[in-house]
């Protein structure tokens, strides 16, 4: 949210305040080091590290890394520079060059450079890059010489002419029809030559392309490629700095949630070559395995190629391993290196090298991305090989990953045989496989008629929520991590892959293309939301070895994963203070949740168990009551099964105590909407429908979210609150009096509350049934009454409304509606425009708006417990699952937080990280 | 709002801690006089004048009062009295008897006591009052003897009996079909004795009706009528002080907003007779006119009668100038009396009296109730006679009156002509008369025929709202002065009678009844919404002098009425620090608010522009837009049509600030619901109802109040604000070339701004089409962007937001919905419950919920102004025209309120009193 961001911009206000002529812009390293892996913010994470490598004595070929501070100077200054940079730039040349003994531009022996991006997160291939900087029609003869290789030299050229056209000359498509350019002019020249492959291509022919290229480039931008070095340098520099705001980047950011303001910095880098021969070789590689954790050396390498052959996947490169038969001494230095980068870093690394002419370069490393699953093994082993602290272990899992352990997974040789398709951002972990359906309406009936679906849209809304329950999983081609199936599935524990851009939904034609395949709807799809990775046909899935074993089905020893599991969940309950619920509505959630480590339910929502079976004729037959006799007439039958729903609740929950919300919405939302049903609903209580369709009318709400909901129904008909009040006690009663009596302590929560007089008048309710049935039941029911702080004015007003209550737990998505006035149901209209501008960051309603909602739940702490120094505080918001608020939470002074079943175990990590951090 | 109440007690709370013994329970008046008038809140009204008047020497029969806090501690403690109370009852009795030399139940010489109720504020008949304490069987033989009239003695002692059997025992009818069981009695001895009279009853009958009325009570209760004197005393305490909660009581403090823990005093006062025989009188008389504020000796009086029988109306009482040829002596006691009183009182003073055997005693005082024209005139009045500072002149009026100074009249002839048949509560001062209708839609109909009509309802709801707005007045036989009805009229300037119990409507057979008079649907009907009568037929009407005055058509020296209103005007100009500015969206509404004082526009609804005649096609055009191009082409066509309306406003204001919201709701408002208006507009635009069907689908939201709207327009389509922005320079740039130049200076508001981030973006706009409008027309204008603070989340980060505005606006409407979560349009269904259980006061819609929304207003100036010092704050909430929330306005700081043009004067006079007070 836009505190962060704010919070942040503010800091780099102050420090900009700093920049004066003295500022230092520019960090080298090298030989002198400026910087370290501590200064991510203002060099950036790659800049950071070149410099910790250098310093560290790891072979880093000398460089230097203009600041954040600059890109944001840049961009705030439409283009220009600080003074004082240049000389910083000019200076930091002049100390390379000293040290590799090759001057920048020099026609003997010149010193080339890469120009890079690297901000202080990753944002792989968003920014540009320049290599072989330096070369012009000079020097590439003295690199010809002195490499004493015509064809290697003038490739090089011939490369860097292209790189530059097209980032800093902007010599690129003009529309979508039209190839790219100078591609365009090789392949004529290819023809001309007779020539199939570019490396067919000769020294010679290579400078016919060159003085081809730079006509394009004189011909479409009326400037000509520039010879001077510093010309060129200045040229990569900006088109880095530029490249923070193209539109890749600025959709990146928003996927992930990074703040533009970060910036980021330029590394400006002598240029090494893995292309000069077959000693040369240039690779990536990571010191643990970064799919499954395990601890092997995991990687890949090309010998004679450029860095970025690599990525792009024209030749196969080969397994790392495979280094020791073709070059042993250097793949013996890797080794060195894997070992010392990962005892300096303390963390997996991911890095990057190059080896000329039996050289090893180091060009990059930085903490490798893993998956969940190997995000936990990696920290549970690297305590155990003491290269991390328990604490640090801790704060290595991102809390969401411990999800990936316990969800279905696919049979992996299944999916390994199967054919992947495509693939998406993974935004609900777990293996899910079905019938493509394209719309909410057809996953509700297909499900009804026993198969099981994939539900696959552009994007989700919150029309679509039925179909989303009723799927197995969710595919959406658009949208980020914070999109509304993101959302959606994370809270419904659904396996979900959104933002796949390579698949195109036709709903007309009922289609799905992925590349060359085409499927149709009822055809077999499969997704692994751990992944991100999307097959064609079906797969099988297996429950997951953790849930086995908390099942009780597997034996702990056997289950390597589940003793990672219990390994970290340890840690986690060792160190949090916040206390995990969970909201739970049947038996069957708290059982779940209470093997997921649940301690106790925050939120057990009564309406819920008003829809089953004959229960909705009842509610609607108390709904339709012409008077308060009619209506306790219903409310009557109704008692019997909300006992009976608490009873199971009690039995489930044990002694732990169980926070029961009552009746919440409004009553129209029980009514029959469509004709058909409100006729059987009239014949069935035998009414006219005429009464029916008035009650529905009159029951109609502008604001239904605004309206007579909450603690009002039951100020307006406190025979509802005496009903479920009578309902609590007598299932209490009932579990007292089993052969194993279970000590419960229901926590009664009213709902919506504003003014102290509304808890109060409830509150009376509660304590007068209380007391009648603990009279005629003859049993002590030790329960509390509380209510949730929902509304601002609540909050506001949170020492009165202390004064009533035992407990509060605050109601974040409630809240947050009414503290931004915008309904979490209609904001789908705006949502995308309120991301494309930044005003939003991330979803309010994932992750709390700390800036604005926090300081109303702030407020209303600090309020209450003025008041009541101990008063129990719980929320029961969404926001109850998600890490960045958890710590929030943790640090406002929260009791508890309570989530969905399937987040309780993220829940338990993330407070544990929340008071680590 | 709650929070004034619960401000109380917590008051009273700390006042119970100092009640240990040594509280002082009672308080003596008479020779020896604990109180004063100051002590209201103690004493009650009543108690703390007759203390007063007793110390000022005027004959007030001796007593005592019991306080208030009695009252609380008896609520509190159900029915228990606190400790030492009973003592110092004792003593104030033994006082009395010292005094009066008489014994309280003396066989010879018996002292008796009147028991009265008396609250803080005067609640007439509400509660429960005893005379003639002290009779018993024995003692009433002396009073015969004493009085030597066994006649008058034995009528005491059966009306002592009845009351007392009434109130205290509770010998009521059963139910609704049985008489008042004592006169079933006694007619029944009537019948017997052949006497058709109370008063035909000889002394030896109404001695058998004590009998039967005794035997009645034991019958009926089991238990004795008591002849101990401090039993019965102690019997009627109690009743009056359990009175206070009484069904009456507590209807009457809803209406009223009187809080319940404000509690009853009551007066126990020594026993005079105005019915002992010719020599002795009772009346009651008010020091002015309280109609029409004139000075002159104004009141009523009966001779040989008691107190009740001048209310009671069974025999007409006699003008108090009558009293100078009958009782000379007494009369001209009275008239210094009368003057003593409005010296010593300083207020307009309304008394009652009893002349015993030509003995004059003062039974009450109390400041007189008045109509709003007599508070204005005695105010005024009673400035120039120096009985009181302009200040304190200046709060006597409450500010609603000035209101009936303004508003059109009826004929006074025609008026005293007519036929009254029956009243309710003044809500909308005025007079109307018109045609009766009974539905909106009616009512709507009906106007547009031509006719002028009355809205009759039972009550009225949010969907009444345009038949209100069409009718003359409105007229409600349910609902208080905070009701719907009442709370609509005032903001729309219509003339209202509400809560008129004595009117039946039958909306099925279309009549309306009060007592014998039956009208249909079509008959005339007039109601006076300045004093509350209302009356069959029609009435002729005429502007008020103010307003002939103001608009130039009279001389201001030949109205009195223009006079008095200029001289209280020019009082509130005086004193106020708010600027009264007013929301007005035409320039005939414009002119109207600047006659009445208005210094500018506070809020300008651009949206109210959008529906007259071709405008709404070209707005749906718009919404119905496939993308932006369609879109800004219809935006084109609306363009001059809201320049036009600018320039009008700009004309209208002058060289006044004027503040224009831009557009704020969402955009299916504009949209055709119905099929028919669907059909025209699909021809008129040239595309499928299908298109248009679909859109309205796509734009339905769930909670449209929390929707896509305000600012979020603007954010997803700038192009809108461009145009609208665009309108107001060119309007703006338009006046500034007229011969004459207006100087306009227009505020642009950005509306439902919750991040700052929101506001930076539409400010952005604004400034960009500003510049090139005053560079195209080569003109500079005075403009400024602001924000209204409406969401809870701007008042919390009004820091962050005050950073890009230059004003703010608080939206007190939203900004309540939202802060309490509740929709105005759908409170009807609980709002009745919410007062009936004191959880609102109030209509927190009409009056500022000061504790809760208020307590984020506060935060919100406080925050903002730590930024910006001197931003310019106002309000634009129907709350910028409620005396009691512009107290608070004035004390939290703000620069100025804006109400609608009706409520202008009102909202000068309460900005000054906010001063004064």
């Amino acid at each position: 949210m836009p505190a962060k961001a704010s919070k942040k911009s503010t800091r780099k206000a102050s420090a900009r305040k700093r920049t004066t002529q003295s500022t230092k812009w520019v960090y080298a390293f090298g030989k002198k080091t400026d910087g370290n892996s501590k200064m991510r913010e203002l060099l950036g994470g790659k800049g950071a590290n070149l410099a910790e490598m250098a310093s560290i004595g790891l072979p880093v070929p000398p460089g230097f890394t203009i600041t954040t501070d600059v890109c944001t100077y840049y961009t705030k200054h439409k283009g220009a520079y600080p003074a004082g940079l240049d000389q910083q730039v000019k200076a930091a040349v002049k100390a390379v060059e000293d040290q590799q003994k090759k001057k920048f531009g020099s026609k003997t022996d010149p010193l080339l450079f890469s120009v890079r991006s690297g901000a202080r997160d990753s944002m792989p291939g968003m920014m540009d890059t320049i290599l072989n900087l330096g070369l012009n029609d000079q020097t590439v003869k003295a690199l010809a010489a002195k490499s004493d290789n015509a064809r290697f030299a003038y490739d090089c050229y011939r490369r860097f002419i292209q790189m530059y056209g097209d980032v800093v000359m902007g010599v690129q498509p003009r529309d979508e029809t039209e190839h790219e350019p100078f591609d365009e002019v090789m392949d004529k020249l290819k023809k001309e030559r007779k020539k199939k492959e570019d490396t067919e291509l000769s020294a010679e022919d290579l400078q016919e392309l060159i003085e081809r290229f730079k006509k394009l480039i004189k011909q479409r931008t009326g400037k000509s490629f520039p010879q001077d070095a510093y010309e060129q340098l200045w040229g990569a520099i900006s088109a880095v700095f530029g490249s923070w705001n193209n539109e890749r980047a600025v959709v990146y950011r928003q996927k992930y949630n990074i703040p533009s303001e970060w910036g980021t910095a330029v590394n400006v880098q002598t240029m090494v070559f893995g292309n000069m021969g077959d000693d040369c070789a240039t690779g990536v590689a990571f010191t643990r395995d970064p799919a499954n954790g395990e601890k092997v050396f995991y990687g890949e390498y090309l010998i004679n190629a450029q860095g970025e052959d690599v990525v792009a996947g024209v030749r196969t490169p080969q397994p790392i391993a495979q280094l020791v038969n073709e070059m042993p001494k250097a793949f013996k230095e890797l080794e060195t290196v894997r070992r010392k980068l990962e005892r300096h870093f303390r963390d997996m690394q991911d890095f990057e090298f190059t080896i000329e002419n039996k050289h090893l370069y180091m060009l990059q490393t930085r903490n490798g991305k893993r998956t969940g699953m190997a995000a936990v093994r990696i920290a549970v082993e690297m305590h155990k090989e003491k290269l991390m602290t328990e604490k640090v272990a801790l704060q290595k899992i991102p809390a969401e990953s411990i999800d990936s352990l316990l969800v279905p997974v696919f049979d992996p040789k299944a999916e390994k045989n199967s054919k992947s398709i495509a693939s998406g951002l993974p935004a609900g972990p777990g293996a899910a496989s079905g019938h493509i359906v394209f719309s909410a309406g057809t996953a509700e009936r297909e499900v009804k008629a026993g198969r099981k679906v994939i539900l696959c849209r552009t994007e989700t809304s919150p029309e679509d929520l039925k179909g989303m329950i009723a799927a197995e999983g969710i595919l959406t081609s658009r949208g980020g991590v914070s999109s509304h199936a993101a959302l959606v599935a994370r809270q419904l524990g659904k396996v979900c892959i959104c933002g796949a851009s390579g698949v195109q939904i036709d709903y007309h034609k009922k289609t799905l293309t992925a590349g060359k395949t085409l499927l149709k709807e009822g055809d077999y799809i499969s997704i692994n939301g751990t992944t991100g990775v999307i097959y064609a046909g079906a797969i099988e899935t297996t429950e997951s070895e953790v849930m086995r074993v908390l099942e009780g089905n597997l034996k702990p020893s056997k289950s390597y994963i589940y003793q990672l599991y219990d390994n970290v969940m340890t840690w986690a309950d060792k160190y949090r203070k916040l206390d995990v619920r969970t909201n739970a509505d049947t038996p069957e959630m708290a059982k779940t949740a209470v093997t997921l480590g649940a301690q106790g339910i925050g939120l057990c929502r009564t309406e819920h168990m008003f829809f089953e079976g004959d229960r909705i004729d009842y509610m609607r037959q108390m709904i339709l009551a012409g008077d308060e006799g009619e209506r306790r007439a219903a409310l009557k039958k109704l008692l019997p099964f909300q006992r009976k729903d608490f009873n199971g609740l009690f039995k489930a929950m044990g002694a732990r105590p169980v926070t029961i919300r009552l009746l919440d919405p409004p009553l129209h939302e029980f009514l029959p909407h469509d004709d058909t049903t409100r006729r059987q609903l009239a014949t069935k209580l035998d009414i006219s429908q005429e009464v029916i369709y008035e009650r529905v009318r009159a029951l109609h709400e502008e604001n239904p979210m605004l309206g007579h909901r909450g603690c009002r129904l039951g100020i307006s008909y406190p025979e509802i609150t005496e009903m479920q009040a009578r309902a609590i006690f007598e299932a209490a009663a009932q579990v007292k009096k089993l052969k194993k009596p279970i000590n419960v302590k229901p926590e009664i929560m009213i709902p919506l509350v504003g003014f102290k007089a509304e808890l109060h008048d409830q509150v009376e309710v509660v304590h007068r049934v209380a007391k009648e049935v603990m009279q005629a039941k003859n049993v002590k029911i030790d329960y509390t009454v509380g209510t949730m702080i929902e509304v601002p004015r609540a909050a506001v007003t949170a020492d009165e409304i202390a004064e009533e209550a035992e407990f509060f737990s605050f109601g974040t998505n409630d809240l947050t509606q009414t503290t931004l006035g915008l309904s979490r149901d209609d904001m789908g209209s705006f949502f995308d425009d309120y991301l494309a501008k930044e005003v939003f960051t991330q979803n309010p309603f994932a992750s709390l708006d700390q800036s604005g909602v926090g300081q109303l739940v702030e407020m209303a702490i600090e309020r209450a417990r003025g008041v009541k120094k101990d008063l129990k505080l719980g929320i029961c918001g969404e926001h109850g699952g998600d890490p960045a608020s958890i710590g929030f939470f943790n640090k406002v002074g929260l009791d508890y937080v309570s989530c969905s079943p399937p987040r309780v175990p993220v829940a338990r990590l993330a407070a544990a990280q929340a008071v680590v951090k």
